[in-house]
C-alpha cells in the first residue's frame, strides 16, 4: 500500500515545520516553493528558513507535482498571497482532498478571512472541507518537537476531525473547534496586541504593563470578533488567550520585535526592512481599525497603534494614553467582552 | 488640615510597594512589621525586602500606633497569617475605616477566602467595607513606578470606588469590579498555574507548551471559580488572565521559580528552603485539590501538581500526562469554562 501524500505550500518557517509534523505521521510530503532555484536549494541543504527538513519531505516548485494525488493540502502563504495561490492551485486540487490553512491575517484590501478567500477562489471545492489551524505554535519549537497544542476549526466537525487525525501525534496535540470565524479572527488580531506588547517592552514599561495590555487586548479582540459572528468562548481558548500569550511574551515573535523596534524610534518602513519578513500585525492594524469602525466596536489599542504606524504619533505618548484612561469599572468593560455572557 | 493616614500591614515586598503608592498620593503611611528590631531597621535603612521606602512612610511594630486614626487600612500578610492578624487589629480598627487586603491565597486549614476570614474575625466591621486588591502587579515594578493596572473588588461599589480613589495615580491604574469572590479566587488559584508553568519551563518544554498550560489553566480556574459563585467574566479580566500572564511569564514570580526548581528534581521541602519565602502556590494546590473534589470540578493541572508535590510523581511524567490527554474538542472544554456563557 502506498503512503498517503500531503502538499504544503509555501516553504516558509511555519510551512516547513508543519511539513515535518506530517512526515513524522507517515505521510509523503511535497513542500512547494515559488522559485525552482529555491526548491533545489532546500533539497540540497535539507533545510528552509532555518528549519531542518524531516525525512520524507521533498521540495518542489511544480504545483502539479506537489498537488497530484495529495489527499491533504496545507496552505501557509502570507495573507496577501492567499488569493493568488488559491487560484493557482485550483486546476490541481482534488475535490476529495482535505484543505487546511494556517495563515494568520485578513486579506489587506478586503479585510476578508482566509477561509472566505479560499471559498471564493475555489468554487468547485466544498467550503465545509476547509479547515483552519491555529494556536500557540512557534515554528522553531515545533521543528524541535517541543510539546505544542493547537486547534483546528471547520464549519463541519468531520473535516476538523480529519485534520486532527492527520496532524496529531505525541508532541503535536490537536483540539477541534467548530468556530472557524473566531479562530481565524483571533489568529489575525493577536498580532496587533503583540505589536503593542513589543512597543511597551521596548519602552521598558515592564511586565505589569505588558500583562495589562494583553488582558485589555484580549477584551478588544473579543469585542470585535463577537460583533463579526465569532463564539466568545473561542477567545478564551488556544487560538485566543493561548496564541496571544505566546506571541506577546516570547522572543520568537516578529510582531513583538517590530513593536520593540518602533519603540526605539525606528519608522515603520525601517522596521519592515530590519525584520526582512512579513509583519502581519502592521497590516492587521489597518484592517482592525477599519473593521472596528464598520462594526461600531471600541478598540483603543488598535486605534493607538494605528496612530503610531500611520499618523506619526510617538510610541511613548500612545502607550501612556492607553494607560491613562479614566476611572473605569472593569465589569462594564468585561461585559462588552462576550456580549452574550 | 492634617493629612489622611493609612496603615499597611505587613512590611513584605508587596506591602512596602503599596505603602509607596499611598504615600505618593499624599497620605501619611505607617508600615507595620511584627518585630520592633525590624521596624527600627526599616526606618534606619529606608528599605524593606529590597524595596525602598517612599518619603512619608514610617515603619512601626506597634499596632496601636499604626492603626490609630487610620482612615485606610491595607492588609498584606501571607494567607496563613491573615486570621491572627485580623484578630489582633480588632481593638484598634475604626468602623469608619476602609479595609483593603491584597493577599492572594486561601486559608490553608479551611480553604476560606481572605475576605471571609476578615469578616469572621472582625464581627463589628461592616463586611461591605472590605475590599480586595488584585491584578498583574509585581511589587518590584510598582516600587519603580512602572505603569501598573489593578482591580479592586467589593460587595458594595462605594467601597471599591473609595479604594480606587485612594490608590489611583498616574502609574497605578485602578479598575473596580463587584465580584469579590471571583477576584479572590483567581488571585489564589493562578499561583498553581504559575507553579505548573515553572515546571514546564524547568523541563525546557518551550513557549508553546507554557502557553497551552496557561490557557488550559485559565479554563480550570474558571470552572472551579464559577462553581464557587464567581462571575466567569472576572477570569477574563485583570485578576484572571492578567495576573496569570504576569505570574507565569516573568522572572519575578516565586511560584514560577518554585516550579522550575521542582523540575530540576529538588524535593518540595528543599524548594521551600531555597526560595526562603512563602510559596502560596504549594498551599493553594492542596486547597484546589480539595475544592475540586468538593465542587465536582475537573482540574487536571492542579491534580498533576498535587501528585508531584505530595505523592512523589516525577515532574516530567506529570507534564507529559497533561499534554498527552486524548483527542478532545476544545468547545466542550470551553463550554465548561463559563457555565453560563
Amino acid at each position: 500500500m502506498s503512503r498517503s501524500k500531503a502538499a504544503v505550500l509555501v516553504a516558509g518557517s511555519w510551512g516547513t515545520a508543519l511539513s515535518g509534523v506530517l512526515a513524522d505521521n507517515g505521510l509523503e510530503v511535497m513542500l512547494w516553493t515559488r522559485r525552482e532555484e529555491h526548491a533545489r536549494q532546500i533539497n540540497r541543504e535539507r533545510a528552509s528558513k532555518g528549519i531542518r527538513l524531516t525525512p520524507g519531505v521533498t521540495a518542489t516548485s511544480s504545483l502539479e507535482e506537489a498537488l497530484s494525488g495529495a489527499s491533504c493540502v496545507l496552505l501557509v502563504p502570507p495573507s496577501d498571497a492567499m488569493r493568488e495561490l488559491a487560484s493557482r492551485i485550483r486546476p490541481y486540487l482534488s475535490r476529495q482532498a482535505l484543505l487546511i490553512h494556517a495563515t494568520k491575517g485578513f486579506e489587506a484590501s478586503t479585510f476578508k478571512r482566509m477561509s472566505t478567500v479560499l471559498a471564493e477562489e475555489l468554487p468547485e471545492f466544498d467550503p465545509d472541507r476547509i479547515v483552519v489551524l491555529s494556536g500557540p505554535s512557534h515554528a522553531e519549537e515545533v521543528a524541535l518537537r517541543c510539546p505544542t497544542t493547537v486547534v483546528v476549526a471547520s464549519r463541519r466537525l468531520e473535516a476538523a476531525e480529519a485534520a486532527q487525525d492527520v496532524l496529531i501525534n505525541s508532541y503535536f496535540r490537536v483540539y477541534t473547534n467548530p468556530d472557524i470565524t473566531g479562530v481565524e479572527i483571533s489568529g489575525a488580531l493577536k498580532n496587533i496586541i503583540a505589536l503593542g506588547a513589543g512597543l511597551s517592552d521596548g519602552l521598558k514599561f515592564g511586565d505589569n504593563a505588558r500583562a495589562a495590555l494583553i488582558t485589555r487586548g484580549l477584551a478588544e479582540i473579543s469585542r470585535l470578533g463577537t460583533a463579526m459572528g465569532a463564539n466568545p468562548l473561542t477567545f478564551a481558548g488556544l487560538a485566543g488567550v493561548g496564541d496571544l500569550v505566546v506571541t506577546c511574551t516570547s522572543r520568537h515573535s516578529r510582531n513583538w520585535r517590530a513593536g520593540s523596534l518602533l519603540a526605539q524610534g525606528l519608522p515603520r518602513d525601517e522596521v519592515l526592512k530590519e525584520i526582512g519578513m512579513v509583519v502581519e500585525g502592521i497590516r492587521t492594524t489597518q484592517a482592525a481599525y477599519a473593521l472596528a469602525g464598520i462594526h461600531g466596536v471600541e478598540m483603543p489599542i488598535a486605534n493607538e497603534l494605528h496612530r503610531v504606524l500611520f499618523e506619526g504619533k510617538a510610541p511613548k505618548a500612545a502607550v501612556e494614553d492607553l494607560m491613562g484612561r479614566g476611572r473605569t469599572r472593569e465589569i462594564e468593560e468585561a461585559a462588552r467582552f462576550g456580549g452574550t455572557c
